[in-house]
This record gives C-alpha cells, structure tokens and sequence, in this order.
C-alpha cells in the first residue's frame, strides 16, 4: 500500500549543465530565483563552515536509529549526486560517519543531507565532504528495517524527489525541481546581474529608499516622521 | 494609539568617548558592573566567530516575513551607530543580508543585532560586518506592512532605547542605558584592573577558597568534608 | 537523607594508562566499544572546533545561578581529572569564565563538562581550554548555595561517578565507568583496527551490501529493486 | 516557475464512503495500517481534549503572518471537506479564529489543521470546531501577500494532497492518499477486529510474550535473566 | 546604578473603570484594538483550561531559582492587582504554590503572570486562581538574593509597567498600559460591535471574499483560478 | 561489558506501607521534604488532567523506535509496580498504547511513566490509566533489538533504580530511593502539618515578611522602599 522496502533504480537526474550553473549562486538567490519556495527549515546547519554542495538527490527513507538503507543507497549513486535522507520520526542518532563518507565518495556522491544527526565531524571536515544535517550526535544506529531509495520523501519540511537539483551553502538548503534546473539557473543569473550593479549603489550610499523608490509607498502607507 | 508607523529622527546618542571605552570589555564584565542587568537572550550568536560590535543603537520594530523598514532605518544612521531590530512575533526569516549590509556601513553601521534570522552569511563574514541573530535562513521578505524606527524595543528579552549603548561578543550582547555608558565604563574598568590581580594569583595555584575568604561561609552553612 | 552538601576527598581515579589510551579514540568508537551506551545527550556542543579532551572525572552538583561549588571543586583536582558539572534544573546561566579556567588548569583540570553555560569563550578559546556545553551565555552567578563535589551525578542525561573516564570531541561527550576504562580501550582499538581494512575497501569502490554481505537479509526483509 | 497565486477549483475528493469508514478508526489505527506513515509531527496538538475530524483535504499555502488565503479557500470548501494550511516558513501567529470558523463551518467544513496559530480558542471550543495546530496565539495576521489554494503541501511534515483523508484525533493526526481510502479503511478495520480478541487475552493476564510467541526470538537475541 | 533591590510603594494604577470595561473582551479583540502590539509570547499559557483575569499590574524581578521578592509583591498588593513576574534568565523552577497563592488572594490579588514555572497546579485549580506561566515544575527556590517590586519589566517578551492592565486569557496575555486603558476599552468595544454583525452574515454563508471586497484585490495581486 | 540484554527478576521493593504513605503527599512537597533533589524534568507531563500515579519501579531501558522490551517488563510486574521507561537516545514515538495498558494493568501495574511518546491518549484516558510522557504521538514501534528490564536508568533526568517509589501527579514525577522511603514519608507529613497552619495565617491576611521573619534579612541585603 505504502512504499516502503523500494528501491527505484532509474531516476530522471537533473540536466548536468543546469545543475553546474546553478552551483554558482547562492541559496538564497536561488529561493527568491523561484519565487521564495523550496527551503529547508533552517536547522539544517553544514557540519563545517564554508561547506558548499550542488547536485542530483538521490533520496533515502529511514527510520529512527537504523541506517541500513544508506548502503543500499550507495549503489545507486553517481558521479555528482547528493544523498538526501530522511527519517520516518524526529531522531537525532548519528546515522552517517566517515566509513559511509568514504564509501559515498568512491560511489560518486558529492555530499549528504540528512534531517537527522552525523558523527566523525573530525574526520568528514579532514576529507571535506559536505554534510548539512539537523544534529551531530555520536549515537549509533542499527541496520534492521527497511526504508526505501529514490521515492519522493519530505527533508527537513521540503520536498524532494529523486533527481532532483539540492544545493547547501552556509545559509542552509534548497531544492529545485529537476524540470526547472535551467530555468531557475536563468533566473538566478537575471537577479545576481541586477544585484551587482543595486551593491555599487548602495556601497556609494543611495538609500534603498531611492534606489527602489520607496518614498511614495511609505508615505501613503502612512509612515510618519518625528523629531 | 501605538507607536507604528513612527520614525523618531533626533535620538540622544550616548557619549562617543563612554561608547569608545565601553568597546574595550567583554559583555560579561559590562553586564557585571551593571549588576548583572541588561543581557540579551543566550539564543542571540554571532555568525561568525571573533565578532565584535559596540555603538550607539538605531532601532527597529519589524513584523514576521516583512523588511521593509530595514530600508527606512538606513537613512537614520550616523557614524558608529548599531541597528538593533525586533519582530512583534517569532520569526526566522533571512531579514538581512550582504546588499543590506553594504548599505548600512556606507551609512556609517558598524553591525547588526536582529531577534530573527539573516542570509548571505559568507558574504557578510568575508565583509567582516559583525552580525548578531537569532537564526540564519536563507527565506527572504516582503516589504508591506509599516513598523517603526527609533522607538523603544523589547529584543531577545531586553528593552533598548535609541541612542543605547549595545555590545555583542563571543559571549552574547548586553545593553548599556545611554546615560549609564560613562558610569558603566568605569565600573567595568574598575572589575577588569581587579580581575588581572586575581588571574595571576589563580594561575600560581591559590584557590578561590582561600582567595575569596570562603571557607568560614562553607562550613557555617553545612559544607561537610568525607572520605 | 540526601548527599547535599558533601564534599567527597577520596575517590577512585581509573587507571592513567587506560584513561591515555581512550584519549586516541574518538567518542563514536568509544560508546559502540561499551555497547552503544554512555554517551551525553547532543546538545553537549564543544565551546571551539577541535576542542578535545579526555580525564577522571570530579563531579559538581550546583543549584540553578550558584556557582559556588566550583571553587570547592578546584581544591580536590589532581593532574588529569576533568570537572563534571550537573545542576539540579535546567539553567543557561553562565557558571564558569576564564578566572575559574585558570585556577582549575593551575590545580592540573584538563578541561570542563558542564550541563549548563559558561562565559569569556573568546578567553577560554585563546586558553585553549576545552569545554563542553549546553549553552554560551554572559549571564554571572551568584555564591549562596551548597552542592556537593564528588557525588555520582546526571548529566546532560548520562551518570557519572566521580574517578570515571569522561572524553569529549566533535561528536559530544562520552562517560566510561572507571573499573571499564581498560575493557573498552581494547574494544575501541580491536574497532578501530577493523574500520581501518573497512575504510581501505570502501574507498576502493566496494559496496558496504557486499562487504557486510547484506543482500540476501535485504532481500529476506523484502526489499524490492524496481524500474 | 512556481505554483503560488494559484486557486485549482476541481479536484478529486476521497471517497465518501470511504471516508465515514475511516472516522472510526484511531490515527494510531490507521497509521499502522498504512505501514507506519503519513504522520504530521507529533507538535500538531488539539485545541480542546477529545476534538476529532475527518474529512476531504482542501489545501492551503500560506505566508507568515498573512491569512489572506484563508479567505479564498472558503469560497473552494465542501460539505465533508477539512481545511489543511501549510505555512512558507514557522510562524506561531493565529491565523484563524472564530468568524474564519463561522465562515468555514456555513460553507460545510468539518474542521482545521494548521501547521501554525490559532486563535479564540474558547469561542472554538464551544463551537466545538475541531482544530490541530502548533500553537495558540492571539497575534493577528494581514492580508497582503498571494498564497494558493488546493496545490500538494507539506504540513507538519507530511504531504498532502488536495482531496486526500485527514484524519485527526488526540494522538495526533494522519494523511490518507485519496486512491487508498477504502484498501486503508479495509486495513484498519482488520487490525482493529484483531486488537479486541487480543485486547482481551491480555485482560485476563495473559503475557505479550506467550500471545505474541517472543520468548524465542528473545533468547536468540541474548536476553539474560538474571536473580 | 540599576535597579534591583527597590520597593516602589506608590504606583498610578489604571482606572478602575476601564479596568472593568477591558475584562469583558478577549486578548485578541483587545491586541487588535491597540493596533497588534502587547502580547507576550505564546509560550504563556493558563494552568487550566478557562483560567482569566484581568488586573492592574503589580511587577517583580526575581532571579532564577529565588522567590524571594515575592513575599516583598504580596504587602505591595491592592484589590484588583494582577501579580506580573520576569526572571533575570531563563527558569522553569517553581517560584509560585497554593500558599503563595492564599496570601497573594488575601491581599486582593486576581491572578499572577509570571515568567517561569509554578507548582501545586492542582489546589490552584481548585482554588480557581488563575496564573499563566511558561512551565509546571514542583522544583523549589531559596530565598536569598534581591530583586526589585514595582520597576518596569520584561515579561515574556513584552514591557510591563507598574499600574498598567494584564488580562489574560485562554489565548495568553496582553498588556495595556496604563493611561491606554479607558481608550482601548473603547476601540475593543468598536471591534466587537463589529464583528457581531459580521459573523452573523458569514453564518449564513457569505464568503469574506464578498463581505470584505477583497476580489479586485487578489486578482490585481495576480491570484489565477485554473480547473 | 554493559548491561543491555539483562532482566533482574529479583529486586527489592520500597516498604509498601511507606509508599502508601508518600501516596498522600504531593510531589512538591515530597521533592522538598528530601532536599529539592530527585524530580525528572519539567517536560514530563500527565496525558490528562488530574492523572496520580504512586507505586514501586520496575525499571525498563528501550532503544528508540522499539519496544520490545516493554513486554519483557510486564512478565517482571507485581501489584502496586508503576513500569519507569527509558530511551538509549532522544525519541517521541508512541512506545505504548491501550494493549499494552491493559496487560500492564492486568499484571498489577498502578501507572507507566516514559521518557518518550506514548498513544491511545483517549483510550488510556477512559481507562484511567496514569501515564507521565515527553510527548505524545501516533508512530509505532518496532521489536528488534534487546534493551534491559529492572537495571538503573537515568528517565527525564533523574537516577531511579528498580523498587524506588515514583510518584506522579498535575506538578510531574518524583523519584524516592527505597531505602529511604519512610524517612521522606515521615518528613513530608511534618512539612505537611506545617503548611495548614501557615496556610491559614496567609489567609487571614498575614504576610510573608512577618511570619517568615524576612524583614531584617531584606533590610541586611539592601532593599529599599521609595515613594
């Protein structure tokens, strides 16, 4: 009835062009490149600072405290996917360390998101594989139950589905479906264009008040000065 | 009725030189030598390491989602001023970011206190512009609904007037009433000359025990030694 | 009819040559050697990356804002022990600064595990005193209440006895009971001397499902493969 | 590029057959019965003990702090229908009250979940309106920015879908994908008619462990009973 | 320098009329009548379901896991007080029970705010003392460090002056200050009068999006209606 | 080199007619009457109002996600025992539901107090049943890995020890060690006995300050009154 105990082998990634641009921008150009939708909650926080990820989700549903799925995903990664994995109940258990890193890596894997907890943050800082995740706890876990690979799944309040574009910066993550790659790219690209030039202005000290004709607004919103 | 919609354009700043000596001490000695009054929240962190601010605050009441007085703010600053900024309800959003930033220092900011989150956190790290929040998010905001600038404010728990003196370290942030800043200088210089003595005894091994005369106070309330 | 107020002289240290070898494991190594038990709760964050530390453990029980039962504390530590702080309700306050870091390191602590806040992380960062949190916080204390030293407590939902072996890294803080330290230390060398070959083959491109032989449990389970 | 500003008047509702079936069940009940899935997060609570509803999902997208699209989505309700609001980012505020409750209530719905406030819960409880939210707060909203109305959202972590079965009670509350209604009603039903004869067996002292046949499975595992 | 250990004796409290007018309105009619500002945070809630008061505020100061000040409140009390208590941190402890409760009673007191836990809920629900609080905690505090009676105060988020309105409801707390009291008395009245004829004509089926005209609005904003 | 996969069948009882007696008190007063030690955290809270439960522990430690253990302690249940659940790592699943509650009951269990979810509220609720809980929620568990039935556990903060007395009511849990279960018996009543006198002078109209005698201590610690 439900989908638990899949594994989808053939997903439809994300076009790899689109995916290399979009690495570029920033999470947050991204988001407001797609009309403010497609954010994680913001307690997905990177293990190390300057942590930066872009790639194709290959998704994995697990349960608290068992990570047995991770390796039956590993076989399904390729060169430039990201493991995005989430978990049937809140848990912050350590369900990801730096063997798994090790072995996502040789198997292609450009990171990981994990609406859960990882440990050996020492070691996965060494080797600089990006982990964005909502704890990091020691705790280890079991390999009992089965979950399932590349379904749909919800991370950390998003919706991800197998393919599609997750990018993690210092401002948290996001996820672009894989049918708007490229247009979201072109749209990312339109906004930083626009913004380098609105930065000369305001490093030179116009007001966003005139830069973006705001006066007027306020006024008749009825904002009022005092002395 | 309220005081929304109101910009206050003459504030009382504190004495440059009280703020200048004030920039000298950690908040925990500050917010000793007021007696220990005037933290902000322990949930309000600096986004990066080592940052540091100390000026006169130029204030603003935000609503959820909206930054728009963020803009109106900008033109009320002066050389060596803090924007502090409240949300009338719990809000993460990413108010703040890197093009904001620019505006304010060429404004004369020298940082940010927000009861809420920011974005563009690499940059403003690489800008070494000192920001103190309660979250980062990457979710951007509208510019619809009016608030205020220079009114008082109640953020993460603490009043401040305009034309306070706010410090945020390591350790947090503390507020200085603007006609306390001199007296609160001295005080803390005063904790800071005794302290050194102290460090040094600490260090050669005596006890605060012995140093502090606590031993009769101990045993007179029942302190009992076991073997 | 309870231990308030006692001050314990004589305990039983674990073994120093087994305390050094626990020191070379990490904290996830050492709580899968014990059998996935031990470990404190996540929220334990060390006060600076890297922060490691690893001792016998003299414990303080404190009352919410009193930190007076630390200067006791610093009398009964011995070169190596680490402080172990427990309060009897939750309280971010900040117990512990840098003058207490110098006379508990001048006294021969290695470092502080405490379930509560500390202060001067800036301090204690240059100092490089490791310290284990839950909170960072400005707030001062006050010294009017009797706790204990020396007692078994709970902290941040683990048990410590004082003399037990408490480590502390990236991951969080771990407690090995003191007559256990030499047992686990071989279980955590006999583990880590396995993960090394594990490490090797996984890099190579070996899947964890052949290498642990998973997939005939998988299929068992009934995990299916589709399309 | 995204779906917001959309209102989809035709959707597909559940089977209404199906869906009085389901009332009976507990969402414990029907969880398990889907194989441990669809759950919103254990924060949605009632606003008064013993609140139930089940229905047909009408779907909306939100803003923090503006219910505008409360407004519209009354115009899309039908008789059986509940209301299912997902907001872009966590907000506590009440976004919902009693004439929204009046309004919904004429246009024939049976209830509210909201991942966020509610507010005049005592006019609610007297309604006896059922509503599952995370919050209580009286903070108002405004009616500025577009959202959507019967598009899939995630709410408290589950996604919905409109004309999907909501069903919430005291425990908690569940998602049933529209085409699964009647196989998830079947479901239940048996492992309801199963829990009464062991309810009873259980009643009258009989052990989990004989009834279930554990104690094998037990001793392979290595428990230990010890005296 | 601040103001901790003061008593202030004299204090203006708001009219006893307006006092009686604004008791008859919920918190929220009575937050939108002042323009959605004064309530403090959601986290505030009865101790049982039902609980209001309405009163002229009574302030203390108290510090974390010390009631001290409370017994210095209860000789400052008048009929028709409300008992509004901040803490220096954050505090779950007990500061309030059922003896409290009877002296504070017979003193005239209507009720407490406080920022902090209480105990005894029990009796107090017997004795329909109606107290809103952050926690329940049975865990006791001392008596030995000053606080202050009377000064302003912030309470869960917002400033309380001595003599200004709480009431409180089961939607939270809100705070009028003292010479707004007769004024938001009216503005509530207004609010109220208004939304009697309005839920009569959303009971009979009227959608807001008619009654409040929004149609022209929402399609100039953009909103699309698809099938 | 733990004590997972262990089930002590003999353990030793607090004195029944001493639990009979605690019985009688509230956990406040019994919290006091030891020395403000042995309460679980504030988190704890009854399933529904009014709930009390007071009984001898036999004691139960779970992994997250499974409670298969469960089971194994209703074998170890005698009359007059309340179940007192643990979890190896932080978990809100529904861990226990009406089955369980009906075969905990048939055993002799008076209550079950757990620091994870429990489910079933309603029905658990009609039978009376006391439960103290972190959390409760709909997600099943699983029956997959050994945990341990009447070791020490650290629940919600606290040490309990299979046969102390567990106390629960409106204010939370309280732990009495066996051994000492009289004593804290004999201290209660007096603090008891103690309480109704004062409790009438408050009501008379008797203040704090002078039946405490606090009037010369303020003075002593600074407090002063101004107009």
């Amino acid at each position: 009835m439900n989908n638990l105990g899949i594994v989808k082998r053939n997903i439809v990634r994300a076009d790899r062009a689109a995916v290399d641009r979009l690495s570029k921008f920033g999470i947050a150009t991204i988001h407001e490149a797609m009309g403010r939708v497609g954010l994680m909650k913001p307690y997905m926080r990177p293990i190390y600072t300057g942590a930066h990820v872009c790639g194709t989700a290959v998704t994995v549903l697990l349960h608290p405290g068992d990570n047995w799925m991770m390796h039956v995903a590993a076989e399904q990664l390729q060169e430039g996917d990201v493991v995005v994995a989430a978990v049937t109940a809140d848990c912050t258990d350590g369900f990801f360390g730096d063997l798994l890193a090790t072995s996502f890596r040789a198997r292609g894997a450009r990171g990981l998101i994990i609406d859960a907890g990882v440990r050996d943050v020492k070691d996965l800082t060494e080797m600089r594989f990006p982990v964005f995740s909502k704890a990091i706890s020691a705790k280890g876990t079991i390999k009992a139950t089965l979950g399932s690979v590349n379904i749909p799944v919800v991370c950390a309040g998003a919706v991800i589905n197998p393919g599609d574009v997750v990018i993690g910066d210092d401002d948290g993550v996001v996820v672009v479906p894989a049918h708007l790659a490229a247009q979201v790219a072109d749209a990312a690209q339109a906004r930083e264009d626009n913004e380098t030039a609105k930065r000369r202005r305001l490093a030179a000290g116009e007001l966003g008040l005139d830069m973006y004709s705001m006066r007027d607004a306020l006024a008749k919103a009825g904002l009022k000065y005092v002395d």
